[in-house]
């Protein structure tokens, strides 16, 4: 990696959305980064009064809009490579004959440059920080965010039991899914300058025994780190909860009665959840992510507002390549406003365009997300430090930060600046992005791997992998 | 505009889609372009020996992806300088305080600029053909049109009656409206080398007399052009048209009484249709603009399934960038998909993932659309000749088409070239476009006009335009 030149950068005159808690924006804003945190943050002229002296880098961002790095809480990184490998076919093919088959055969290798290509496509999105939501090889994962220079919490998928399993994955025993876990944790937790750690990953009730939940529960209390777990996905999930579990609704009416819903728990999807429920994942805590295209394409619709009425920390996921096709915070930003503005036809008969307003979609993405990793003492917001806990120690948040060009034919003209980064932005005008003070795109180039070396690397083990997983997909009209 | 220096260009090495009545697609194909028009399609090897000795131009594309270009059937160019002006507010604020205070206060040089701005948009989202949906200054519509070098089928916002019309607009009788349409006719029609048509506009029934209704009717018969209405967007208006036009259902019903359901009626929206109507919309030919997120945010869910299943021509539309902020075909197929393959939940119980797939939303984007803008002879499908009417008379269509690069981290790996243009593919993946054989832009860059003059213009416009209409826009957040 590029070694580190000053000490001391410089940003001023920048639009600098904070998404702190009075969500100030400063309209002619300035940013001072010491190393990887953030040391100053105020109005261009009383920033440029105080440290243009001593700043080792001073950069005019020239009217730019500055916000914290995107957070995407749920995206397996491992499917990147099987993008296209299940479009438009129903849920048992997707499974069966697609992702099982997929994810049983990669390699390690591919692990890896499956999360270097997927690490590409967040950067350019504007992601500083994600949440792995399961995969086979988590050292893959751990090699290609340590290089690309990203944030994240890593999981290897989890699954002791269930139905049609790939014959490698059925023997596994709730003590082996336990121990590896903890190896890993050991191995790669807070490493790369702390940009890493090791969460513990439930698949699905589906694919848990009473035994892994109950564990993997005990487990992460005692390494104090957090769970992601696919929760409530098919409604066929909850009836079989009820049938086989003995309980009165699904599968979030379970983890409570075993004392699973927890601050540390990350439920993605939830979309099958009644009232009863949603009461449940507030009083404990329990953290949301909610993936707008895979849900309109695969799930069905969560109920977000609900959610968010009832204190909630909803944050936002793009899952995997084959349940959505675009890896982009910034798009589903943009759904998630639609479909749940949308989604009030069935609940009131007509839309409601005022639900889920652009700053609330914002906060999704960025404070809600930091919550949501667990990590909101140090990211998701762009302020100088945060009080901590009773004793009011402060912490100096990191310096995860994206510049965005808001000028360009996609975003003219800007009549309501926050609502234009929600429903305007694309990717395209995401130009710049700092990971834990370090650049790591900027003018829209990727600082650390090479773009088309990777995505050389990605064509070639993809189609291996296909063949060694017997995936053929089908043609589409008529090939000539 | 640029001279024309060459008369044959032969374009070879590309993955050619068709959108042909077989759905061909050439792995390795070439076409030749003749002044305006496409003289021969097929395999490169083919292409390349009979016609490399007499072409002017010989462009090797490398693997890329070439298409017809798409048809955005119903877009509001006009209102691209009010982008951002109506977020997260409810329907009634949105009309009568944002949107109809915006268009009741354009002059002519404002509609010009507007459509510059949107036509950027468009071109860059690989539009090379639109039905602008109805604004205030089709001559300034046009000279943009003509300018920009895309075609379009153009319509005046018409409306005679309705509660709450800016004053300007109220005093506007039947025969003032049709008479100016027909005179915009006169004018406009086929010019721009046959680019620009002359559609009559309808704005909706809740602006519209029986009187007006009949004459648009009548006057489009004689003209032989068509029409576009928006038709049958909320509740509200299906209700009154129940009470005061005295039929069972809602607006669909009644156009079908009063005959002006015919095969040329663009119908845009045409969210809350029944049945019944459905059925009088297909028996008809009626053309309908499906609209995803101008529907998600503010009408709700259009039946598009049960409208292909009927056997409706379903095409694609934008709306205006106060319903959507987006401009892009390409978002509005992505979101086609999945808003559709989503809404099963609410007929069958679960999403449906096989629901529109790829192909069909490939279709609504060209050939349907194509068809909707009555012009599907000539565009909307890369052929060499089609044999139309009884007569099986060829026509030779236009050379209106786009070149897709696939090759970067936003679409590999590709499994599945088909799905992979519908939902990874972003409008940063167009690199250049062709209308009418003449390349409107060329390695990203727009040729016709000057990007960054255009949104000075725009900016400068636009801030006028709020001023003079008296519309504020709250701040969000707390600006220091």
């Amino acid at each position: 990696m590029e070694a580190k030149t000053s000490s001391l950068i410089l940003l001023h005159n920048a639009t600098i959305v904070t998404m702190d808690p009075q969500s100030r924006v400063f309209r002619n804003g300035g940013i001072v980064i010491d190393e990887d945190k953030i040391k100053a943050i105020g109005q261009s002229l009383e920033i440029l009064h105080e440290f243009s002296a001593v700043a080792d880098q001073i950069i005019d961002l020239q009217g730019q809009v500055l916000l914290p790095g995107f957070i995407n809480t749920h995206v397996h990184t491992s499917q990147q490579l099987g993008r296209g490998i299940a479009d438009d076919v129903d849920l048992m093919t997707w499974l069966h004959h697609r992702i099982w088959p997929y994810e049983s055969n990669m390699t390690e290798e591919d692990s890896y440059v499956s999360t270097l290509l997927c690490g590409i496509e967040l950067i350019h999105s504007g992601v500083t920080c994600f949440a792995e939501a399961g995969g086979q090889h988590v050292s893959g994962m751990a090699r290609a965010v340590d290089l690309l220079g990203l944030r994240a919490c890593l999981v290897q998928s989890t699954m002791d039991s269930g139905q049609g399993l790939p014959e490698s994955w059925a023997i596994r025993t709730t003590d082996d899914c336990i121990q590896s876990q903890k190896e890993l944790y050991e191995k790669h937790h807070n490493t790369a300058d702390g940009r890493i750690r090791i969460w513990l990953g439930l698949r699905q009730i589906m694919n848990s025994t009473d035994s892994l939940l109950l564990k993997t529960r005990d487990t992460a209390k005692q390494l104090k780190t957090g769970i992601h777990m696919h929760v409530a996905e098919i409604p066929y999930e909850n009836q079989l909860v009820m049938d086989t579990r003995e309980v009165g609704h699904g599968t979030v009416t379970y983890l409570e009665k075993i004392e699973l819903l927890q601050k540390n728990l990350l439920a993605a999807h939830s979309v099958w959840v009644n009232d009863t429920e949603i009461g449940f994942l507030s009083r404990a805590g329990v953290k949301v992510s909610h993936c707008p295209a895979a849900a309109m394409r695969m799930l069905g619709f969560a109920p977000i507002k609900e959610m968010l009425d009832a204190g909630i920390c909803v944050s936002l996921g793009t899952d995997g390549a084959p349940s959505n096709n675009r890896m982009s915070i910034v798009d589903e930003m943009y759904l998630a406003s639609l479909i749940n503005k949308g989604r009030e036809v069935y609940a009131n008969g007509t839309t409601d365009p005022t639900a889920l307003p652009a700053e609330t979609i914002l906060k999704m993405a960025t404070i809600n997300g930091a919550e949501s990793v667990l990590w909101d003492n140090e990211i998701g917001s762009l302020v100088v430090g945060k009080k901590v806990g009773l004793s009011a120690q402060i912490i100096f948040p990191w310096a995860d930060m994206i510049i965005v060009n808001p000028f360009s034919w996609s975003m003219v003209p800007i009549h309501d600046c926050i609502s234009s980064l929600v429903y305007c932005m694309r990717s395209e005008n995401i130009i710049s992005v700092m990971c834990n003070g370090r650049w790591i795109m900027k003018n829209q180039k990727i600082l650390n791997v090479d773009e088309g070396e990777v995505i050389s690397m990605a064509k070639q083990a993809s189609s291996e992998l296909l063949k060694r997983a017997g995936i053929r997909i089908p043609n589409r009209m008529t090939l000539l």
